[in-house]
């Protein structure tokens, strides 16, 4: 028996001498499903795994769902309500898949008895429920990530690698918007990410996060914002839609870097439409996650008399690219889902080799840090003005 | 001998009937080069052109370069004062293609001089300038166009023709920017670009003077911005750098839409990177100048049941298309400075037929506002303060 | 218990009334990898899932290696001689994943001892092996497919759903193309599928049969060929290279069209450049693998007076997409991996069912017409001549 | 008054020394406007022109539609026989832009008239007719070219560059086409393009030709062909149509590399589709004239370790680009009809200078071999046998 972090291991059923860990998941939907498979696949594609997981179980409201939820993916059981999963001794790493006004209290209470903590974006509806819960959850020292996903997208972590080693030299301007059009019919039902109590915001927490977080990851330290939001559709089946619909903004970087960050749930024709641009003195990134495994990338110089200087598209799938020692032949794309196991397996081999949830994975720092930036884009929404960013520490 | 407008036309030599006006034009840099061709070309392209353009005289202060260009375009001849032009009763057109500072003057001259004239944006280095320019132009009763040449692109004018057909229904979005990489360089020279006090404002209004009026063009009129600017190489060959190498901004619209306009200089790779997207309620447009003839298009129901809605790469190229009967069979693309030729053309029509300018050319009150937009912006970056846009009238 | 097919099958431990199948893998390599994990994931991905695949047992010639593999992917054991799972009773499904040397005996044994059969292509190394492997197979009277799983792209998928509603009317042309580079430098190794008598053939059968898969699968079968072939690198490592480095080809089809089919491994900077194009009378579709879950789809005339035609960038990702049902919300890309996914769930699905492998997925005959198209082309390469297709029922 | 080759010229009438030289074309149509504006063009654009075109008389048997071509051009007038051009003593240029049954007698009378000239592709209609074309006009002593206008894309002289400079390597593949839609319609009129009388051939000659001579231009000479043809639409207006809709076709270089070459007027949705992909064993290259200034340039090794290769997006339009010192900073592109000002402009130097029209400029022997490619393409079409290339001398 060896004991890993706070979590004590049992020889793995797969042999090799993994041990293996108890997961205890909240919520079944969306993100639940993407978590669920990337537990799954792991085991097997990250071979040997970091930890074997262990679907211990899985938390929801309403119980046939659960249930459900818990045969199709392996569950050893489930419960409808989450303090189960925190007193189950069995678990120890909470995953909290579930929607926003259940990320904090959870996640807060299981780090508190003990377990490490995945939670999913936003970490919490505003900065100061945010604050609360990495503050405290810190204090409980256990490993915590915020699960921003997007970090673990091969193509993502190469725009970081190939900035931190300077091949783009200093970075004059970040160019992020999330785009999607699942709500632009008015008749669209009034549902929960709609609602502020539950979502905290729109557009802004559900997309705008990522690519807050993005910006920070790949550029650094957002210093000050200027933003305007709004809600197209004001009212849906009777109720108050409660939360941006879109929101622009302008942001600052520490480093004297100025950018625009947009999400919107307006833009007709973009499904998914996830994409950043970075340019630099000595070059620059492009990426669109609607094709996920390609970075376009510029480099100014790339020899004297160079006649045929562009942006290459790079098909990030060749065995020397991030996370690719993990999957197929070059040019053998692989899938949105699969960010998800990058980033578990990033998380689990911290709890297992004990180092730190940062710089790649998003801490509850980050987390944080996000919902700061959010808040500040509200206000200066409301008053017009441009916020200056301070973080608490 | 007939008269149009102001002019004193003879018969052309081209023969058809054509009346014939006399061109007089200040600057033969970069824009001149341009506006010579576009006389040059329309004479023969758009058949038989509204006015046979007589090419009378080129005004220049180094007489050496202007004689050069007098030779090179067929100028009957050249002056070093620019107010030899207005005093050429052989001149019925004035075309002011010379740097932002001789926009104002030489420009009301030559109207109170009864010329008509066509003005290269920026109308003027300020509010204040642009909208003197506007009014004292307008009261001596000339045709009076300002140059936003890329109206004039068939792609966006068919864009135009979409969003006033409904075919979009309630515009949500609009996400502009124009973006180029020519002074990334620290060691690029001073050159008056750079000057604000020769060109007014840097990268906004020079490049994003051209966003702002697409934006107004296909969007409609302007409510209110926030913006931020950046100065990233503050002196160059011992000079102060006194305009914005970029600005970003967010702008409202009266019609309730949102979005982002940005103009910089700095972005690597970026040669001439003006693009846009709109989105609404029924589709989506999406325009890149770098591939001048194609617009993508999105439908949201295109039909019922159709599995395949997408952004449709439409080639601008059709005879069907707009400026189209002008060239050549499908597919045979043209180029950049086409769009100055069809934007002459509608210049001598408005002039041959005593038409507006506008909707479709920009008119000098169309120059004013984009001029009153960038002060705003301006101000909003110094002030930090979301600006509401008021227009004199 | 109940009886599906040939197998007996059991409860599933997952419940909801699935029955289970045993499967007994031949292959541990990178067909070995993929089918293994198609069948881990389709058992909750595709949920329920026709019948819940159990691993039974892989078989390999290196035993160290098999034996990591049956650990790595969960089968319950392993074997190093692959007749121990045709003698396996727990087995219902071979799936043959091994080299093409290894596909005709294996795959006739296993379907005479009353296993389904699932083959990775090429069936055959030769017309005359394909043939007689599709001939005893069909006599055993077992469930038998033919991996070609770019069938089971969605966008592929779609394409065939677009053409056989007759949206592009007559087909004219089919332009397709599967383009690699892995063995451009001379160094590169000897390896198994650079010798014919274990491969067959080079880039042809390797690559070239899935295009020629595809053509048959939405074009329509095959009538004649002109084929060239080239072999670049002549010696590998003091061996003789016994295949085709690329083969270029034109094939007419039975029903008018005509169209070129070409496959190489020296193509650089195409690392796995499936592509391919088909015209019509009403449009065209167009497609890259590269971009898998793209679709490029031209109509003629969508609408009279529509000014907006073009190829439209379908993202082939709606819930109302082929085999969309399964995944995630739209623009969430799925990988490469998952066409196995679709194969075998609907292999699994032709069993439990008792339904037809064929139209959408490739038969037995399929694979011997690919092979005997194959074997044309290497005739015409040789004799330069057309070589007119008769294919033996 | 100097002398220049066969041609007396006179002070230009712009100055600068640059002698005149008289213009007689042949042809008012599609080709006859896209020349005529090349020499009004090259005359200030690509300044000093190397002559200064006279444009004196054009030739068309429509009497009124040629004289209108004669204004709207600015001849100095214009004949209804084409032999008057001829014995123009003001000619010192035969510009032929007449259809293909035309292009052999005026040319040939016109060089034995020691007239310079150039003609339309294709030369002939057959080899046997370009052949003597060829071999006629050069025991004239004039200067001679033949119309292949795409060697004067700026993209294919850069490909041109890439591929002489050794920068990718030995090459293995040319992948060709020329797409076109335009006949697709059964009721589409009987055009003299589809009368092998006046034509030749159809999308071979017309289409495949300009593929032929990029090849041979790009990769090297062409050492066998196979090929197969169809004619989808047999009648059209009650007139059998006499050639090809349609050919694909395989090449041999005799460099070792191989390739496919694919012409046809029934690619749905293309419009001008000229595309071409070269791949060697250092990079590859891909172009299509639809983005006319992009180039797609891929380098297998740019440096040791890059994690970034892939193809580039080289925008051609740098001032150190081939013909860009002619137009327009970086990235305002130029189109289509500029293929001609540089053509004819290499043409004119040629004369000036009394250089070589090759290897950039195509001879009337590269007029000829392509003729010679495209009679051996017939030849497999019909015989379905590959056909080796003789080229006479």
């Amino acid at each position: 028996m060896s004991k890993v972090g706070f979590v004590t291991m049992g020889e793995s059923a797969g042999g090799d001498d993994v041990p293996t860990v108890g997961i205890g998941m909240l919520g079944y939907g969306f993100m639940g499903k993407a978590h669920s498979n990337a537990y799954k696949t792991l085991a097997y594609m990250t071979w040997p795994p970091p930890l074997m997981p262990q679907l211990v179980s899985i938390a929801g409201r309403n119980e046939e769902a659960v249930a459900g939820a818990a045969r199709r993916y392996g569950f050893d059981g489930y419960v409808t309500d989450w303090k189960q999963i925190i007193a189950d001794d069995r678990v120890g790493v909470f995953d909290n898949s579930g929607p926003n006004n259940f990320h904090a209290e959870p996640t807060i209470a299981a780090a508190e008895a003990g377990k490490h903590v995945i939670c999913e974006k936003p970490l919490g509806r505003t900065a100061d429920e945010a604050y609360e819960t990495w503050q405290r959850v810190q204090a409980a020292g256990v490993k915590a990530m915020c699960a921003f996903n997007y970090r673990f997208v091969p193509a993502v972590r190469l725009a970081r690698m190939i900035i931190e080693s300077g091949e783009l030299g200093e970075i004059f301007h970040f160019r992020g918007s999330y785009l999607q059009e699942w709500i632009i019919d008015a008749d669209f039902p009034m549902v929960w990410r709609l609602d502020k109590d539950v979502a905290g915001s729109g557009a802004l927490g559900d997309l705008g996060a990522h690519v807050i977080d993005l910006a920070r990851y790949l550029v650094g330290e957002i210093s000050a914002v200027s933003a305007h939001t709004r809600t197209f559709v004001k009212n849906r089946e009777g109720q108050a839609v409660t939360v941006d619909d879109a929101v622009e903004s302008i942001v600052d970087f520490e480093n004297g870097a100025v950018g625009t960050i947009e999400a919107t749930r307006f833009a007709s024709g973009r499904k998914n439409g996830l994409t950043f641009e970075i340019n630099g003195s000595k070059g620059s990134l492009s990426f669109d996650i609607e094709r996920l495994n390609e970075l376009q990338v510029h480099y100014r110089d790339s020899k004297p008399g160079d006649l045929a200087q562009g942006f290459r598209t790079v098909l990030v799938s060749e065995a020397d690219h991030p996370f690719w020692e993990h999957w197929w032949p070059q040019g053998h794309m692989i899938g949105w889902e699969h960010t998800f196991v990058h980033e578990i397996h990033h998380f689990l081999s911290a709890i297992r080799e004990d180092t730190e949830i940062g710089p790649h994975g998003a801490t509850f720092e980050d987390g944080y840090r996000a919902a700061e930036i959010c808040d500040a884009m509200l206000r200066s929404a409301g008053n017009g003005a441009r916020e200056t960013l301070s973080y608490r520490s």
